[in-house]
């Protein structure tokens, strides 16, 4: 059954996930963008008319909305008969967002954990400070809540819960790695929301090991990855949100997180960061203007969109899953090859935004033909990954695995694993 | 004659010239100290007292004056009877502090250029663009004006006229060098204000060679020096003021300024500059509010002025003049060593204030005794050195020499050249 999808937020993300609804409005209904500044909206718009994205005729709709405004969301969630919502604005929404979901029916889809704009690094599990407080009261209403549909978390996470089923007896380490060999040639980018990027990495790194939350700093723990196509890459241990959800669905397996960064990307960190250039408290000037320094950070580097064209090279997110399989140790590593420059001939974005924007969207499929329309709330482990990884492969993003017996697709539509 | 003295400013540099007159009010007269924020004032009369500074009972006390805004700077000096202006404020309010002496007859003393706060690095010769437009209305109403009497620009081009007047025939390079060796123990710091120091460093560099302005950036070129007592340093070639007067008043010489940096400093202003954190223009962050990113980086950043007390090691700056004398090239350096710990055990600031703020009270006190009262504008390369130097001895900023014949003091007082 076709499912008219709201969009919230216009940056890259929310280009591709437009882009994706368009190409796939046979499965999805009407579409509709809401950010608070709708010439964003109009002109994601303009693109997927430009590259003549819609699958067949269809609403195609920009509206502007304060989605911390929860009775406006409610509102415009009712006006335009969406039963899906893609939330791709900022982590700072997605309690709101959730909430006016929960009010109005609409089933709910994010792609990264709720933040508090003057909090970071809270106590582990994250979804346990904000998301998960909201399971009882899904399950009650019969709210479909996916959380953490991007790439990493989300695809990353049905990774994990493949290797679960399909490939091992026991899992004992889930190592996720996400290398970005990509250049975008500026002295120095983020690849998403300066803001959101940086908040990642100025707390300190939980991991689960050993059954308990390990704490250690960022860059502390380095290790060399030799990865398909990308080749050999430094990558840190770090925190991230999928680790707070496979920490508790993961029969008790060690989850670690590890991020390639470059000595360049390391250094401009340290130093703004040493300096409390990456500081969400706000500082006083000698003028007496009060400022918090990571927004000055984030108005001073490039728009991460504005990166798209010029950017090349690949990226390689994926997962290393150990564990025990026939009595014997066994190693898989699930994983997907991206490419910026393609990403952005098909929907104008990078590929970082790419394999964030698409993944929402084969969750909003699976939603409108009922297959993950669970009537509660789920991280994206608890949900039958097959069906996510089908569509993945058919829309952009497809995947594959290394083991003892080489390096080859996967794929559920043709053959068994 | 004892002249009243109206010290403007109340930073690291103030300090430092509030105690020095203090010291030597047998010489000059009451001593008035003015800054838009009266406390700080209030806190250098009191460190003054605690040190016990005052050679004889006299007048100390504090005001609140905005110096840009000329006409309560007029009122302040009338109502205080300064017959002299240390003006050791920002480098923003030369112009304004300067006009309110050639209004009242007040002598007028400095120790840096002035700068407008949109501007950075303009058309050299710096001094050309503002401070030598008022040379010749100083001269008709008889004004003493003493531009850049701190140590470099001040000492260094008295040094520069030394040799020209006593070791040397002719003179064919001045190469001024300034290390600080000194550490203060944090991460990052400047040890004056940060908005005027990154503004020295963030425009391309001017030095005057084979009598023409040649241009180049910032740490392109670096040169080490092996100095007395702080040994082997790598130093730059940077742009600063005393190059602007120096190439007009030296005879057609080469000049050149070297500032040493450490690798850490480079690095930490390379990233802040390349982001463009350095900037002096406004951005508009994400939520609509305009900053000017340097103003920011300098909230964060340490007070120079809290550097003090952990502030350990040794400056030396100097000349390295070069020439010919009896028909032979000959090479002298004249130089300084100043002490972080010395300097704040005597007057509780660090050693780069010190040497900032002991030259312009030696230079007050020239004009009170009549040698360097000239009553036109200049520059402290065309006033008599000898005195200068002599004073400075016997203040805290000892003289030596370093050439074919050895390392020793000059002094003038005792000997000749």
């Amino acid at each position: 059954m076709k499912k008219n999808v709201l969009i919230i937020g216009a940056g890259g993300v929310a280009q591709v996930a437009a882009h994706k609804c368009a190409q796939n409005n046979d499965v999805l209904g009407d579409i509709h963008i809401a950010s608070r500044t709708k010439a964003k909206c109009d002109r994601i718009i303009e693109s997927v008319h430009e590259k003549k994205a819609l699958k067949r005729p269809g609403v195609l709709e920009a509206h502007a909305l304060d989605a911390l405004d929860i009775e406006a969301t409610k509102a415009l969630i009712r006006k335009t008969g969406a039963e899906i919502v893609i939330n791709v604005g900022t982590a700072f929404l997605n309690m709101s967002v959730l909430r006016a979901c929960i009010d109005t029916g609409a089933a709910y889809i994010d792609t990264a954990i709720h933040e508090e704009p003057g909090k970071i690094c809270e106590t582990p599990p994250w979804y346990g400070n904000y998301e998960w407080k909201r399971a009882a009261e899904c399950e009650e209403k019969g709210i479909t809540a996916i959380l953490g549909a991007g790439f990493d978390p989300g695809v990353v996470n049905a990774y994990a819960r493949l290797a679960k089923d399909e490939y091992l007896d026991k899992v004992t380490d889930v190592d996720i790695v996400d290398i970005n060999a990509g250049s975008h040639g500026k002295y120095f980018a983020t690849n998403f929301d300066p803001e959101i990027n940086f908040r990642e990495f100025t707390g300190v790194v939980y991991s689960w090991q050993n059954n308990e939350w390990q704490v250690n700093r960022m860059f502390e723990i380095g290790k060399e990855y030799d990865l398909p196509v990308v080749g050999k890459r430094k990558a840190y241990l770090c925190g991230h949100d999928e680790v707070h959800s496979l920490a508790k669905n993961m029969d008790g397996a060690d989850v670690r997180f590890w991020m390639g960064f470059s000595d360049h990307y390391i250094n401009v960190f340290t130093v703004l960061k040493n300096i409390g250039l990456l500081s969400e408290q706000p500082v006083t000037t000698a003028e007496g203007q009060e400022v918090v320094p990571l927004k000055v950070v984030k108005a001073c580097l490039p728009d991460p969109a504005s990166l798209a064209p010029d950017y090349e090279g690949k990226t390689c997110i994926g997962d290393y899953v150990k564990g025990i399989k026939g009595g014997k140790e066994r190693t898989v590593f699930i994983y997907n090859v991206a490419d910026h420059r393609q990403a952005y001939n098909e929907v104008g974005s990078q590929g970082i935004s790419y394999t964030a924007g698409v993944p929402p969207v084969a969750a909003a499929m699976l939603i409108a033909t009922g297959e993950w329309d669970v009537k509660k709330m789920a991280n994206v482990e608890e949900l039958p990954p097959r069906p996510f990884i089908d569509i993945l492969n058919r829309i952009g993003l497809p995947t594959r695995i290394q083991d003892e017996n080489g390096d080859r697709a996967v794929s559920f539509e043709m053959a068994a694993a």
